[in-house]
């Protein structure tokens, strides 16, 4: 297996052949996906990095790797600093530094299949200040030099039935309709995945951890849709429910279909389309909308089912939490268990539900300094054991059919020191001051988000992540529009129906980490005398919330109130599921401060 | 004098002279201001209003007035509903609205000299979409029937001294020549009035409220600048503290200055310069940079010099705010006052500081349902006497040429409601929230701005405006680019030194009005352990908040802790300059509770 250095070197190579000064490697794939399949992992495969977001820049001379707050500490850990530069997004964009860094008058090259057309804008504004300039090459040079590199998934698409969905695809594709008609459109482009899935009401497996399949689509306006994917993932189900409004193609025939909308006016996402296909359309003789993909706010709107789904979902994964926290607290003190094995425990215990399609995220299993790493991936190598006295964190969640399911617990196995704590109760103070959250119709996540900040800001500290992403129904753990967070999404109003993670943490490098997780669903709120509609939260997630980690001193009334009535919660709708020995353990762990 | 139905139909016989269909009249001036001359108060004069922000669109069926949260009662009492429609942004932006309104092909003009480049470019594709067309006019048709339109002020400009600008106009100026160098520019357009000012050390008297003169200025790579200004207004003085390197020029030669620059590198705020500066500079062959001017920045930073300024300017206004107080203490419960009377009382004792250069804004000087309206202003119709168990609210600033104050008090003529009560505590815990919050540096406004929301929000109650506006040094008393608000200036990082004022408030409509000012400074503050830079502020007002209003039985222990300390501080600081029987009435007022 050849070297990351060897690789970087590989690529250089193929650069000169091609003719270009530098390359950008972004995490993602044609659908702008945020977890990708292993086809497109061209990121982990040339620098090493291994989480869900970032970006590469690589010059003859110099190369660099771009991520966020949220990987600050691993990045250093996983991309060797001898052949990369660390950098920082937002801080820094990659335009803005290839601003700085690429040599007047180069050629650097990107794959419009990977990036927006505002990327390509502002790089390309970036680079002509330098008399650079940004080429659109048609075939990745990194593909070019990974000899190895996997197909795309060939698994079949499965049917979402609405005894999930709670709507047909046919009133959904009827409503994307009306909305095309208000824009005098006559046809929208579908590129995000979770888009197509949901529209059409089938789910997919060719990306792990989110049920989706690889596809575009076309919504008209006469309701009826076009489906691009390969032919030998449509089972005669799935040909069935899709029916005849749904016409079948081949997904490679998707950029001719595009060339051949001359004349229509289409709307495409410029947030969530590639570069490529606003250019394929505008060669083509379309006139291109720039809208949202309509799919995305309705989407994000549960309906009636799919919240019966979810916390059907919730019941049964939290049983399953609470079942892992009883055995950790038993073994977890035997000083054998490591990240690996607590995970593959957690793991055995949501696949004993039944239920479990898959999980919706790499379980994050952080013991002592590893949980300092907010979005940790526990491999052979870094595998900590979990340690006497030290914290222990885990963030996991699971795909079910009636339900997407997050959540993390931050425990501490026997003492805590006085400065955890500390941490822990102002984290906790976060949290419920999002749980407990009133707001006005229209509020967007980032007027909240420093509600669940203010506990650590008082003592000087702070994270370095959003408080909460939009969570889908057997869909993307993290799926937009709104976040509880300053960027990305913090400007969406926070709609009734969205349900959204609520997660301050806190993160002391080299030491621990502490993140408490729960699901929240927006709902309206009455309130006696109210003057605006006022909207609120119902916390979805039960599992017990560690005392031991709390200073009880630090919370104020309503605060102990929220957390008992919460334990309650869990003992009320957990407990029924449990074993009599489990369930003692829970009412103990619940018991009311 | 005309009606406002005949000023309204005169205005439709001049555009259907001028070829057009309808007519955008916006509140401002040639340099995007917020408070402008008597010359530019088109909009007042068509359709009545005398708030100080709004826009009207004239069309031949249809007129429709567009105006903020802040002015909604108020438009309605003042603008004929018979012939206005009232539009509320930012929910409908003018844009929008012409889009739905205009009809198909219709020809819309405006005046160049009174839009952002960004506001003609909206509208445009927002008409575009009818086949209708946006027209930059040549002359303003509201000047062709405005028979008396005054003439702008020919008053004289006046040096602003370092004592109290802190530092020398040409080291402001070799600032902004090397942030020119770093761009690659030739120059820079300053044509924000308090840009001007501030950069080179000058007030005028051109503007009521504001202490700016009517100019444009370039400023160059050399550190020269080009002021254009009517000669009359430049005395000896001001000539000699401009010096050599900054040449004058007539302001009637600023387009023509403008159309010359071909083949420069030209710097132009797109937020700050309107629409036909571009289009001079870009017609005369210069290359427009849109680049935030780099004073506004600079500017709100307030150096040592000015904040001290600031505080002596607060000291003294806050002296004349007690001895109002009082003096209202003894005189409202007489039941003679009036909204007219105590504006006029409290003007006197700001004018007996001898210092007092203008008041900052129109004094809003607000009873019982008055105050009801946030940016009430009072006139001899609206006059309301203060009455006995009502609420009287007034917001006021003054001036000086040490700094520009700006302070609301609320208070009750004799015995506040339950109610009352209720909403005043919760308008002050939101007041601490927002003079007690630590936040890292970065921190951005629409950030913190629900702290002080969040007691109100909690019964279900709001306020339509932001909490806090930055402030000038002897400047604007609304100064960019910061504020504590989710619009317009929200995300600007707050920054050390910046002025901020901090007034959350309620509004019953109809029955009363509450709002809690002070003006506050951002600075750095040590926290023992902390792991950021954190920033915080320093509460710079001091006057008593009524305490006949709170319910202390709402606050916690730390916010009575920090309502007493700041009273005991109003004490020590205010105390020293007051007669002996006004400073017993006030230590009366600020015991602790």
């Amino acid at each position: 297996m050849s070297t990351y250095a060897d690789r970087l070197a590989a690529l250089r190579e193929q650069l000169r052949r091609d003719r270009l000064d530098g390359f950008v490697v972004p995490l993602t794939d044609e659908h702008m996906s945020e977890y990708v399949g292993a086809y497109a992992q061209r990121l982990a495969w040339l620098t090493g990095f291994q989480g869900s977001a970032g970006t590469a820049v690589v010059l003859p001379q110099e190369a660099a790797i771009f991520t966020d707050g949220r990987y600050t500490l691993q990045v250093r850990e996983q991309v060797d600093a001898e052949h990369w530069a660390y950098v920082s997004v937002p801080e820094t964009s990659v335009s803005d530094w290839l601003g700085e860094h690429a040599a007047d008058g180069a050629r650097i090259g990107y794959d419009p299949w990977l990036h927006t057309r505002a990327w390509v804008e502002a790089a390309k504004a970036a680079l002509a200040e330098k008399g650079a300039e940004l080429i659109a090459v048609d075939t990745n040079p990194v593909d070019a030099v990974w000899p190895d590199r996997p197909e795309p998934s060939r698994a079949r698409l499965v049917v979402h039935p609405d005894r999930f969905a709670g709507r047909g695809s046919a009133e959904k594709r009827a409503e994307i309709a009306d909305w095309l008609a208000s824009r005098k459109a006559d046809a929208v482009v579908l590129s995000a995945l979770d888009s197509i899935a949901w529209v059409l009401n089938v789910r997919g497996q060719d990306v792990e951890r989110t049920p989706v399949a690889l596809a575009y689509a076309l919504v008209n306006a006469d309701g009826t849709a076009d489906l691009f994917v390969q032919p030998e993932k449509i089972g005669d189900d799935v040909a069935q429910h899709l029916g005849n409004a749904v016409r079948l193609h081949d997904r490679a025939a998707f950029p001719a279909a595009l060339a051949g909308l001359a004349g229509k006016r289409v709307a495409v996402d410029p947030e969530r389309a590639v570069a490529a296909i606003f250019a394929r359309l505008e060669e083509g003789g379309a006139k291109t909308l720039a809208l949202r993909d309509p799919a995305v706010l309705a989407k994000a709107t549960k309906n009636p089912v799919e919240i019966a789904g979810h916390k059907a979902a919730q019941l049964r994964d939290g049983a399953a939490i609470v079942r892992f926290l009883h055995w950790l607290s038993i073994e977890a003190p035997k000083g054998q268990l490591t990240e690996l094995s607590a995970a593959a425990r957690l793991r055995a215990f949501r696949d004993e539900t039944g239920l479990l399609e898959d999980l919706s995220f790499d379980t994050i299993s952080a013991a002592g300094p590893n949980a300092a790493i907010p979005h940790y991936r526990v491999t052979e190598d870094s595998n900590l054991p979990i340690a006497r006295n030290g914290i222990f964190l885990i963030d996991s969640g699971g795909q079910y059919r009636d339900g997407t399911t997050d959540i993390t617990r931050t425990v501490i196995v026997g003492e805590p020191t006085a400065e955890m704590r500390d941490r822990f109760t102002r984290v906790l103070k976060g949290h419920i001051a999002i749980a407990t959250a009133r707001f006005p119709k229209g509020t967007r996540g980032q007027q909240i988000d420093a509600f669940a900040r203010r506990p650590l800001w008082e003592a000087g500290l702070d994270y370095a992540h959003g408080t909460g992403h939009g969570v889908g129904s057997y869909l993307s753990v993290h799926e937009g529009p709104a976040r509880i967070a300053t960027f990305g999404g913090g400007d969406e109003p926070l709609g009734v129906g969205m349900i959204l993670s609520n997660e301050p943490g806190y993160y002391k490098g080299g030491e621990y980490g502490i993140r408490i997780e729960n699901l929240v669903l927006v709902r309206e709120v009455d309130i006696a005398g109210a003057e605006r509609e006022m909207l609120g939260f119902e916390t979805l997630t039960f599992a017990p919330i560690d005392r031991r980690l709390i200073a009880v001193e630090m919370l104020t009334a309503d605060e102990r109130a929220w957390l008992n009535a919460y334990h309650a919660q869990v003992i009320e709708k957990i407990g029924p599921e449990l074993d009599p020995d489990v369930r003692a353990w829970l009412e103990a762990e619940c018991a009311a401060i």
